[in-house]
């Protein structure tokens, strides 16, 4: 199933034929339907290669699989040093962030965060409307030329820096050798003294019946009206954004988690906060169940059975969208490099050292498709910059240093954190941590009755008697802006001293962080 | 005339008679009308003095004249540690910040935002209205009503922590003996080992013919209605403040400044880029041009007539509220410190030293009354707690480190500044000086057509070959939250590469500060 939205994401680029590397020939188009793909490799060559015949394999000291942000990062750095690279990308250029990750997802909750501003109006003395109606399809209009514009900007900066870049599927023939089935067309050998995987990943949808009639992540960004109803499922962060976004949008959502709380593998006050808040805003949150079943009962609808895990007891919710948002896969699978040895972990993403290195010398591997944990766009990029820095920059020890990244969630408000939970450090330092928490409610809810007021909640984890931050966890408006300074106070050490010595700004709701008592 | 202003800030607070240290007796009333206040404050004693008679000095071992932010922060900490506190105040409490500053004007400037989004929301393809009506007495009732909980807070947090507080006006009688002139009637002496003068400061405006008509930033808080059309002077932070929140609220600006730019105090990029984003957003700046004299035209209309610079060309135009904001001066003449021979500067401000020490021993100056520099709440709060922890807790050494305190700008969009500007740091530091700058298009502006998109600027100036960061510089939207972080890591000494160690959010405008190169 999972290797059908791989097609399906593929689609969403213009012209594109599915011929190659296609073991069946049933792929869904742009509009989700499932369509016919004719095997017509050989009538559709490069026109640089005689037709049906393995062309002269090409040579480079770089090849990058993936031009995601991590990749296309490595890319330019590697060739900014002179490395001759190529670069291969079988979908739209610009990967999962670009097309549909960051991108797409910050755009719609730009609209998510206007459409709450109109509920927040009211108390603040505006009128004159009731509810402002929202144009979906007008919006995703411009959100997917957006994504458009920025592809042709990967592409640009490619041709800029010379980079020489294929259309198509790439998988390893030999330890140094990668063959191309060409989205043209054809195939296309390339030999590498060094090859970087950076192919990312895919949302994936556990298997029960009637999971073909739901979407996941992706889908999401397909979606061309807003559901009046959804039923999402996922407690993670992908799953926590587009509830949150599709709610504040109007739809009506039923959010169904397996625990009791949302976004479990963050501190437990974010936890807390973040899951009572969306049950305040009117989330219809389903804790300890699960959707077993989905019908299609006509008229858009869909019917979701869902089951409490303790008591086993079904209900069921009737709903024009089914989303699902529980996990990713690496995209591995027709790169071949299991044949080759390459060592990937019990997810199947790539194992990789500190240094990017994986178990096979001179291939390397970046981003989402790696172990490293953390599937992050600038994770990506600044790994692959600094890869590129080691092999051609002649800067032997560059490599990132996984500890202390930061990273917020579009949730509704925003969340950010770094370093350690309070669990995992009171796990490893014991009674030498010390905590720092505030609750408050910030100066934009002065206008608000009790009830509209929304929630900020700040905690700093302290270690020893110097009180080093090993932990910063914030929820709240602004806190994806408010984090990245404090990224990098934290990044250099900070104690909580250092935090109250900078004076505090007044009135916003980070200086709540240099003013913790 | 700006002792009037005085006066009438005080007349806000409810049941205030104006009776003692008044020297003449017109005063305006809270509607900004003239009135007679009768001479009789004998008939007004407190309770526990007897008629007419100067009551026994009360006694403590520190005296605070003001409770504004600054000395209710100082006055609670040396309470905490044991000392016998009395705090005096005038007004309300709060000082300017709470009751004519940064509070109601971040609320006033959240409904500017909301107004602004409104314009926004029509590109994310949101509609079914026009322009929404905005309620101002609706809102002023309520930001009035915020305010006033916030006054209460601060008397019951005197209350809490046993600091007693008398309403009245203190003027020295000797180094360590004050005389109030309590608003209640009669006077009360206190004797205190310290004193702490925390006055804070008021709006000015110049002479000129019709200076009567004109409001001040005091008198901003004082609208009643939201005018229609407005012209302001001074392109301090204050000017670009209010005139950026009445042009984003409907009014028509006329906006008066004498140089070319606005905010001539602020990094050049910062002058550059708000300056054109003003004119850009369509309000009217007069530049080079200065007020010369208002009349009263009737209808409640004022014709203003101003006169450029250079060519003294004098035109006219006519609007319904003229505002001044061109500076403010230290609330000291009527606590008769000339006469104890306390050290003032050419604007009257308290000479103080690194510790707010005055010139006469055993009295401190914090906040906006001293020769600080920075006229900002937490550096007022900041400097009053150090100079309790020296005084009282035991800290020798304690005391307010005045370099890299970052400050914002709640203009249209925010801006945020720490450390030196660029001309500052080449002064300073001549050729090892090395600056980043970037201008960009936050991703909020995806959708908007090119005319209608806001900027973004940022600016990290940096010395030597350590790149260590002396300045930081930044406008666009989410400025005044992204800035605190950035403060703790300059204040830590930041380099450009702890900048850049830090893994960049995505996607948020904050990123590019440790992206650029």
């Amino acid at each position: 199933m999972s290797r059908l939205f791989v097609y399906r994401l593929q689609s969403l680029a213009p012209s594109v034929s599915f011929t190659v590397l296609v073991s069946h020939s049933l792929v869904f188009t742009s509009k989700g339907t499932l369509a016919a793909a004719p095997l017509t490799a050989c009538s559709r060559q490069i026109s640089t290669s005689p037709p049906c015949m393995a062309p002269i394999p090409k040579e480079c000291d770089y090849l990058v699989i993936g031009i995601g942000s991590g990749g296309i990062a490595s890319a330019r750095r590697a060739a900014k040093y002179g490395a001759k690279v190529i670069a291969v990308e079988s979908r739209r250029m610009g990967g999962t962030c670009v097309n549909v990750g960051c991108v797409p997802k910050k755009v719609t909750w730009n609209a998510a965060a206007i459409s709450e501003t109109f509920k927040d109006a009211k108390a603040y003395g505006f009128g004159g409307y009731d509810t402002p109606s929202f144009d979906w399809p007008y919006f995703k209009k411009k959100r997917d030329a957006y994504v458009k514009r920025l592809n042709g900007i990967y592409e640009n900066n490619l041709n800029r820096d010379k980079i020489e870049h294929m259309k198509g599927r790439a998988k390893f023939v030999t330890e140094n050798e990668v063959e191309v089935a060409l989205e043209s067309g054809g195939t296309q050998r390339v030999k590498a003294k060094n090859i970087l995987i950076a192919t990312g990943g895919r949302p994936k949808i556990p298997d029960f019946p009637g999971k073909e009639l739901c979407i996941d992540s992706d889908g999401f960004f397909d979606l061309e009206t807003l559901p009046k109803s959804i039923a999402s499922s996922g407690a993670g962060y992908i799953g926590v954004e587009m509830s949150g976004m599709l709610h504040a949008l109007g739809s009506k959502v039923h959010f169904f988690i397996r625990g009791q709380k949302l976004l479990r593998s963050f501190d437990p006050m974010i936890q807390d906060v973040v899951t009572k808040e969306y049950e305040r805003q009117g989330i219809s949150l389903h804790k300890g169940s699960q959707i077993t079943k989905v019908e299609d009962i006509g008229n858009g609808l869909k019917r979701v059975t869902y089951q409490e895990t303790e008591s086993k007891k079904e209900s069921t919710v009737e709903v024009e969208v089914v989303l699902f948002a529980v996990g990713r896969s690496p995209e591995v699978e027709d790169l071949h490099i299991k044949e080759l040895g390459i060592k990937l972990n019990e997810k199947n993403h790539i194992v990789t050292d500190d240094y990017q290195n994986t178990s096979t010398p001179n291939i390397y591997a970046i981003g989402d498709v790696c172990d490293r944990g953390f599937e992050l766009t600038p994770v990506a990029i600044a790994a692959g910059r600094r890869l590129s820095d080691r092999l051609f920059g002649g800067k032997k020890n560059s490599h990132l240093d996984y500890s202390n990244i930061p990273s917020v969630v579009f949730s509704h408000p925003e969340i950010g954190s770094i370093g350690l939970t309070e669990p995992q450090a009171r796990e490893k330092y014991g009674d030498k941590v010390k905590v720092y928490k505030t609750e408050f409610t910030g100066m934009y809810y002065a206008m608000m009755d009790q009830e509209d007021k929304g929630p900020t909640a700040y905690k700093i984890i302290c270690v020893g008697d110097e009180e080093k931050v090993v932990g910063l966890h914030i929820l709240g408006t602004g806190s994806s802006e408010i984090l990245q300074g404090f990224g990098v106070a934290v990044k250099m050490g900070a104690t909580k001293q250092d935090f109250d010595n900078c004076v505090a700004i007044h009135p916003v709701s980070a200086e709540e962080l240099v003013t913790m008592t």
